[in-house]
C-alpha cells in the first residue's frame, strides 16, 4: 500500500491552499479507502484460522482432561501444529501485504533510503545545520556537492522557464509585513493542529499521533479484524479533513496518549505554521517570514503589467527561501522548516487560456492520474498531452502547456519518467476558487512525494489583494471600437430602506447590490407582479421584506471602450529540495567493486546537475603527469567545465569509486603525456584521446552536442583493466 | 568633505565586529578631524567680516543719531552696502565648501542620485516591497531587470570565486538557534544605541541624530566660528566610538529634540539588530534570522576540513541572505533591512600565510590608503599590491590575494577603478584579534561606501564556536617523524590546594593552570628560592599565599607526532546589494536625444552584466521582418544569448533610448530579409552583418571572445541616420 495520505503536499503550502476549500465532512475516498482485496481476504482467513486454531486446542485440552488414548491425543496435537504453522504462513504474507508491496518492500525501501542517505551525507550532500550545538530538527545544510547540484538545478529552472519564456523575474525580501498574509490568508488559516503533552508541555502534530496508531495496528497489529483495518485506513484517508473537534474525539477514542511519556494529551488546536518577528524597534510592526513566495509577485501585479506593456499574458517568477516552523517535522529531507522555492505566476484572461506554444508539449506522453481514475480506484496511466487537454481532463491549455514543460524539466534533471505521475486534485482536495490543479509526483522510499503543484488558482489572490490594500490589480482590454453592452443596474432606494430596516439598513443594500443577474432579474419580475418580496439577507441570517418602493432594478444600455477584469493566475510551483532529495533517490544506485568484495555507491547524475563534470587524475605522481594534468585544467576552466584535479597516490580504482559516488560523469586519466584516457562513469567505458582533444571531448558530452556513444564509435578505446586499478 | 564618518560598513556586520574591539574613548582621528584649511580661512573672514558688517552698521547708526550731514551718511551707508557684498560673498564661497567640493558638488549629488533613482524605479530595477501596502522602510525588491542583473553578479562571483578557486560552497538556513549567535557575540553585541521620543514612543538611531544636529550646524549655519565648527568635525569623527552615556551627554549638550514633535528624548540605549523569532512551538527554543552568513561555514568546520582531505589550505563560500532589523533605515538602496552577502572563509595555518597563485595578481597597481595615510591626512594613492605585500602594508600574501582578486572582480562588473579604493582600517577600528583588514570602498552620490571588507581575523571565530560547542575546531600538521618538544608543566596539588583555600580551591586552581610561561617560570623560582609566593587569582579578585608543597612546575621533554592548531581565517565578505547600487551608478549617464529635446538615460553595463544581452527589432511592422526577427531569436537563444523581441511599431529611435535605459548592449535591427545592422549601446555605431551571423557576432562580443572595435573594422558600417529614426 502506498501510504500517500502520510504525505502532505509542498510544506503546508498546498495543504493551507487546500485547508481554506475543504468542507471538513467525512466523505468517501475511494482510492485509499477500498482495501486491497488480497488484504481483506488475507485477514479474513488468518481470522478464520485463528478460530481453527482455537477450535483444535480446545478439542486437544478436552482430550487430555477427558484422558483419551495417547495416540488419539497425538493426533489432535499433530492436527494443531499443522494449523498453527498454516496460520503463521497466512501472518507472513499478511505482514508482507501491510508493509509494502511483494514481501518485505517497506524493509527494502528503509534500507535502501538508509544506503542512500549515509552517501550524502558522508560525502556532505547535506549536513544537519548546526550539528555541533546538536542541531535543529528540519534544518539542514547543503554540503559543497548539494550545493553544487542546487546551483545547476536553479541555473536549469531558470533556462528552462524564465529565459525561455522571458518571464519577469524578481526577488522579493523574506521579511513579510502582517498585512500582506493576513489578506492572503496565512495569519488566519495557516495552521496545523497541534496536542500538548499535558504533563511536559512537549507539543506533537495531531494528526501525525493518529496517522502513526492507525499504521501501527495496520501493519504490527495482524489479529484486528478487517473491519477494524478498514476503519483505520479510512481515518487515514480523511485525516487531512477532520476538524479539531473531530481529531480530539479519535484521540479519545482511541486512547492516544504522548508517545515519549505515555501521558494525556490536550485537546487539539490550531498552531501558526508561520515564524513570527517583528519589523523596526518600536514592537507595533508584526512580521513574518513568508511561508511561499508567491505573495511578492502578487502585491507586484501593477508595476510587473505595466512593465510589460500593460499586456497579457505573462508570467512572473521567483526563486527564494520560504519558512515554516513545522511542529515536529519528519521525513528527514523533505519536511524542514525552511526551503527554496521557485514559484512562477502566470497571468491570462480569464476569457482566454490558450497557449501559443502548447503544440510544442501536446505530444508529450507521461502518466497521468486524473480525478476520475481516483475515485474508480484505478491506477495512473500514460496519457497524450494532447488528448488530456482536449477531452478537457486539463482544464485549459496554459495549464496543459506547463504540465508538458514540468514534465520536461524533471525528467531532464534525471527524475526517471515511471517514477513520476501527474496527479489531479480531487474536488475536495481543491480550493474552491481553483479551475483545477495538478500536482507533480515523485516515487522515493516515503512514497509518492509531491514535488511541484500547478494549479489554475483563478482570480483569488489578486482579487484578496485588491480588496486589503484598496489597489486595483485589474488589467485592461481596450475594444477597437466601443461596444454597446446592456448592464445591469441595482439601486437601493436608501430612504424607504432605512426606514423600513433601521440599523440592518447597509446589511440589506448590500445584499441587494450584491445579487447576481439572474436572481435580480427574479426579483424585478416578482416585485412587478406583486409588488413585494422576501429576500434572505445571509449577513442577518434572515428574510427580509422588499418592497416594490425599495430597490429600482433595470437594465441600461452603456457604451464601454474597455473591458477591466482581473487576471487569472496558473502557478506553477516547485519545491526545490523535494525535487533535489528524489533527484538523489532516483540517481543512486549500488554496484560491486572489481574484486566484488565491496558495494560502491554511484550517481547517475546527468552532467547537467552533476556538482562536477570531470575529474583529472595523474595516473601515478610525477611531474610530468601532473605538468599534463594542469594542462588539461586550464583548457577545462576556459570551457566552463568545473572539474577537480586529484593528484593523492590513492589506487585509481579507489579515485574513480570516490568520484562515482558525488556523480562525477566522466574521469580524466592522464597516463601518458601524450594522450590521456576518458572514462564515462555509468558504463566504466574509456577511450584514448589526445591531451590537446580532451577537454574539448569532455565540453561537447557534458553541454550535449554528442552522446557519450558517438563519442564511444569515434576514438580507440582502452582497456578498462589497465586504468582501474 | 567626504562624509566618511557617516558611512557604516556593510550594515552592522563590520560595525560589529568593529565594537568588540573598540576602547571607548576619545582619541585623534586626524583625516577627518582637520579641518580642511580653504574652509578654516573663510569661516575667519566671513567672521571678521561679520564683525566689520556690525561696526560700520553702529556706525551709520550713530551718525544718524547724530543728525550728520547726509553725505556723511550716504557714504557711511554705501560703505555698509560695500560690506555686506564681501560678506555674502564670502557666505557663498564657504557654503560651496562646505556642501562639497566645488560649488555646488553636494546638490549636483544630490540630482544625479535622483536622476539615477528615478530611472531605476521607472524600470523596476528596484521596487519599494509590499508597496500597495504602503510599504516597509529597509525592505526593495529586486524588479525584473535588477533581478537579472543581480543573477548576473552573483553567477560571476561564483566563477570568479568559487570556481576559480575550488573554493566549498555551502548553503545554511538563515533561521539559526540562539547558541550559535550566542558564541559569536551577536545576542550580546550587535547592538545599535536607539533613543525614543519621551511622549510618541517612536524610535531613533542617537547616533544619526546626533550625526544630523552636527551636519546641519556645519553645512547651514555659516555663522559658527571655526573653532566650534571644528567641535562639530571632531564629534563626527568619533561618533562611533562614544559610549551610550557620553552620546546621551551630547544629546543633552546640544539641546537635540525628537525631529518630528520636538519633544525631549530618552537615555541612549543598546538595540539588538537581530530579527528575532521562535523555534518549533513551545517557545522554548529562541532563534534569530541570521546577520551574516559566516557562522554557517564557522559552524561546519570540522566537516569541511575532513572534506578537503584533512589538508590547509582551503576556502569555503556562502551565498545567501542575512538580516538586520535597522532602527531607522536611511540612505535607501545603501542601507536595508534584508540583503545579500557572499562571504569567502579561507582557512589557512598561522605560521604560513603564503599564497601560491599571489604573483598573478601582484602586478596589479591601484588606489589604496593605507593606515599611515589616513593618520597623516594625505589621500589615497595608487601601489602596486606586490609592493603593499612586500612592504608589510598589507600583512600577509594571503590577504593581499584576495585584495587583488575583489579588485579583478568589481572592475569587471564595472566599477570605475578611478573610484574604487582599498581602505585599511585604522588600529582602534579593528577587532583586538584581528591581524589587519581592508574595505574595498566605491565613491558614490553617498559619499565612499564600504561594499567589501577583507579580513584576516586570525582564530577567533573557530576558537569561539571550539568554546561553546566544545567540539574542537583545529587542524592537524602530521610530521615526517616525531619531534622532541618541551613542555610547561604546571601542576596544582589539590590536597594541600584544599586544605588551604577550601571552597576557593577550584578558582585558584584555574588560575594556577592558566599561568603564561613566564609568570609559571617566575613563580618556580620564587617558589624554589622562598618556599611561597603572593599570586593574584582574578575570579577571586585578591592575592593569596601559595606555598612550594602547593604546586610543581616543571619543563618536560616530549615527542611530539603533529601539531594541533587553530587556523586562521581570512574573510572577504561582499554586500553584494551595494556593490550593484554603486555599479549602477558608476554605469549611468545622460545623453541628448537626436534631437536635442530631451536627456536620454543610458547605463552602460559589460556584456557580463546587462540584464539582457540584446534585443531584436523588426525596422517596421512587417510579416517578414518578424519572421527573421524570430530566426535570429532562436540562434540567440542556441547560443544562449538572453534577449528579447519588441515588434511595437514605435519608432526606432525610441526602442533604442528605451534598451540603452536598460542597459542592453546590443540592438539587432532587421531591416531587410538577408542582412540586419548591429548597434553597439555607447558609441551609437552600426554594423551591417548578415542575417546567418547576427546572433554569432553578438555571442563572440558578449562572451567576450572578440571586441565591439574589432567586429568594427570587420563589417561594413551602417549610416546610423537611417536606423536612428
Amino acid at each position: 500500500m502506498r501510504l500517500l495520505s502520510s504525505l502532505t503536499p509542498l510544506g503546508q503550502h498546498f495543504r493551507f491552499r487546500l485547508r481554506i476549500a475543504i468542507s471538513f465532512q467525512s466523505h468517501n475516498f475511494p482510492r485509499l479507502f477500498t482495501m486491497a482485496s488480497s488484504e481483506e481476504s488475507l485477514r479474513n482467513t488468518l481470522s478464520q484460522k485463528q478460530s481453527a486454531v482455537d477450535a483444535q486446542a480446545n478439542a486437544v485440552r478436552a482430550l487430555k482432561a477427558a484422558k483419551a488414548a495417547k495416540a488419539e491425543i497425538d493426533a489432535a496435537i499433530e492436527a494443531l501444529n499443522g494449523l498453527k504453522i498454516e496460520k503463521a504462513s497466512i501472518e507472513k504474507k499478511l505482514q508482507a501485504v501491510v508493509t509494502g508491496a511483494g514481501g518485505d518492500g517497506a524493509l527494502n525501501r528503509e534500507s535502501f533510503r538508509q544506503a542512500v542517505n549515509n552517501t550524502l551525507e558522508r560525502r556532505l550532500f547535506y549536513i544537519p545545520s548546526f550539528k555541533i550545538y546538536r542541531g535543529v530538527a528540519g534544518l539542514y545544510d547543503y554540503g559543497p556537492p548539494g550545493c553544487a547540484v542546487k546551483s545547476n538545478v536553479l541555473a536549469f529552472w531558470r533556462q528552462h522557464f524564465v529565459l525561455e519564456e522571458n518571464m519577469l523575474e524578481v526577488d522579493c525580501p523574506c521579511v513579510t509585513p502582517e498585512a500582506v498574509l493576513k489578506a492572503s490568508g496565512h495569519v488566519d488559516k495557516f495552521t496545523d493542529l497541534m496536542v500538548k503533552d499535558e504533563k511536559t508541555g512537549t507539543c506533537y502534530r495531531a494528526d501525525h499521533l493518529l496517522k502513526d496508531f492507525c499504521n501501527e495496528k495496520l501493519q504490527k497489529d495482524l489479529s484486528i479484524s478487517s473491519e477494524k483495518a478498514a476503519e483505520f485506513k479510512h481515518v487515514l484517508a480523511i485525516m487531512d479533513d477532520l476538524s479539531a473537534e473531530q481529531l480530539g474525539a479519535k484521540i479519545k477514542e482511541y486512547g492516544i496518549v504522548a508517545p515519549d511519556t505515555k501521558n494525556p494529551l490536550s485537546d487539539p488546536y490550531p498552531f501558526n505554521l508561520m515564524f513570527q518577528t517583528s519589523i523596526g524597534p518600536s514592537g507595533l510592526l508584526p512580521g513574518y517570514m513568508r511561508p511561499e513566495t508567491a505573495q511578492g509577485i502578487f502585491v507586484n501585479f501593477k508595476d510587473l503589467y505595466y512593465y510589460n506593456g500593460n499586456k497579457l499574458p505573462f508570467a512572473a517568477a521567483q526563486i527564494g527561501q520560504a519558512f515554516r516552523n513545522e511542529i515536529s517535522p519528519r521525513q528527514g529531507l523533505l519536511r524542514v522548516r525552511e526551503f527554496t522555492l521557485a514559484e512562477i505566476e502566470h497571468f491570462v484572461d480569464p476569457e482566454d487560456k490558450s497557449h501559443p506554444k502548447f503544440t510544442d508539449v501536446a505530444n508529450l506522453e507521461f502518466l497521468m492520474f486524473p480525478r476520475e481514475e481516483q475515485m474508480s480506484g484505478k491506477s495512473a496511466r500514460i496519457i497524450p498531452l494532447g488528448e488530456a487537454v482536449a477531452k478537457g481532463t486539463v482544464n485549459n491549455e496554459t495549464l496543459g502547456y506547463f504540465i508538458g514543460r514540468v514534465y520536461l524539466f524533471l525528467t531532464r534533471l534525471g527524475i526517471d519518467k515511471n517514477r513520476l505521475r501527474f496527479r489531479q486534485h480531487l474536488a475536495n482536495e481543491m480550493a474552491h476558487y481553483a479551475a483545477d490543479c495538478w500536482d507533480a509526483e515523485i516515487e522515493s522510499s516515503y512514497g509518492w512525494i509531491e514535488c511541484v503543484g500547478i494549479a489554475d488558482r483563478s482570480a483569488y489572490d489578486l482579487h484578496a489583494h485588491t480588496e486589503k490594500s484598496g489597489v486595483p490589480l485589474v488589467a485592461h482590454e481596450k475594444f477597437a471600437e466601443p461596444r454597446e453592452v446592456e448592464k445591469l443596474v441595482i439601486a437601493p432606494v436608501k430612504k424607504e430602506l432605512g426606514l423600513a430596516f433601521k440599523g440592518s439598513q447597509k446589511n440589506v443594500v448590500e445584499a441587494l447590490e450584491a445579487m447576481k443577474e439572474k436572481e435580480a432579474l427574479e426579483m424585478k419580475a416578482n416585485l412587478e407582479s406583486n409588488g413585494e418580496v422576501e429576500f434572505y439577507v445571509c449577513t442577518l441570517g434572515k428574510n427580509v421584506l422588499i418592497k416594490k418602493s425599495m430597490v429600482a432594478i433595470s437594465k441600461e444600455k452603456k457604451k464601454e471602450h474597455q473591458r477591466v477584469f482581473t487576471p487569472s493566475v496558473i502557478e506553477p510551483s516547485f519545491g526545490i529540495g523535494r525535487i533535489i532529495y528524489c533527484l538523489f533517490e532516483h540517481s543512486y544506485y549500488m554496484r560491486p567493486s572489481k574484486g566484488g568484495d565491496e558495494q560502491l555507491n554511484v550517481f547517475r547524475f546527468p552532467p547537467l546537475v552533476a556538482p562536477i563534470k570531470c575529474t583529472v587524475f595523474p595516473l601515478v605522481q610525477n611531474e610530468q603527469y601532473e605538468q599534463v594534468a594542469k594542462v588539461i585544467s586550464k583548457s577545462l576552466t576556459l570551457s566552463g567545465i568545473s572539474h577537480k584535479i586529484d593528484i593523492t597516490g590513492t589506487s585509481i580504482g579507489k579515485r574513480y569509486a570516490r568520484t562515482d559516488e558525488l556523480g562525477v560523469p566522466f574521469a580524466i586519466t592522464v597516463d601518458s603525456t601524450s594522450s590521456v584516457t576518458i572514462r564515462e562513469r555509468d558504463s566504466k567505458d574509456q577511450i584514448r584521446v589526445s591531451v590537446d582533444e580532451a577537454a574539448s571531448v569532455v565540453k561537447d558530452v557534458t553541454d550535449g552536442l554528442r552522446t557519450w556513444e558517438n563519442v564511444w564509435s569515434t576514438f580507440p578505446h582502452h582497456a578498462s583493466a589497465t586504468a582501474e586499478d
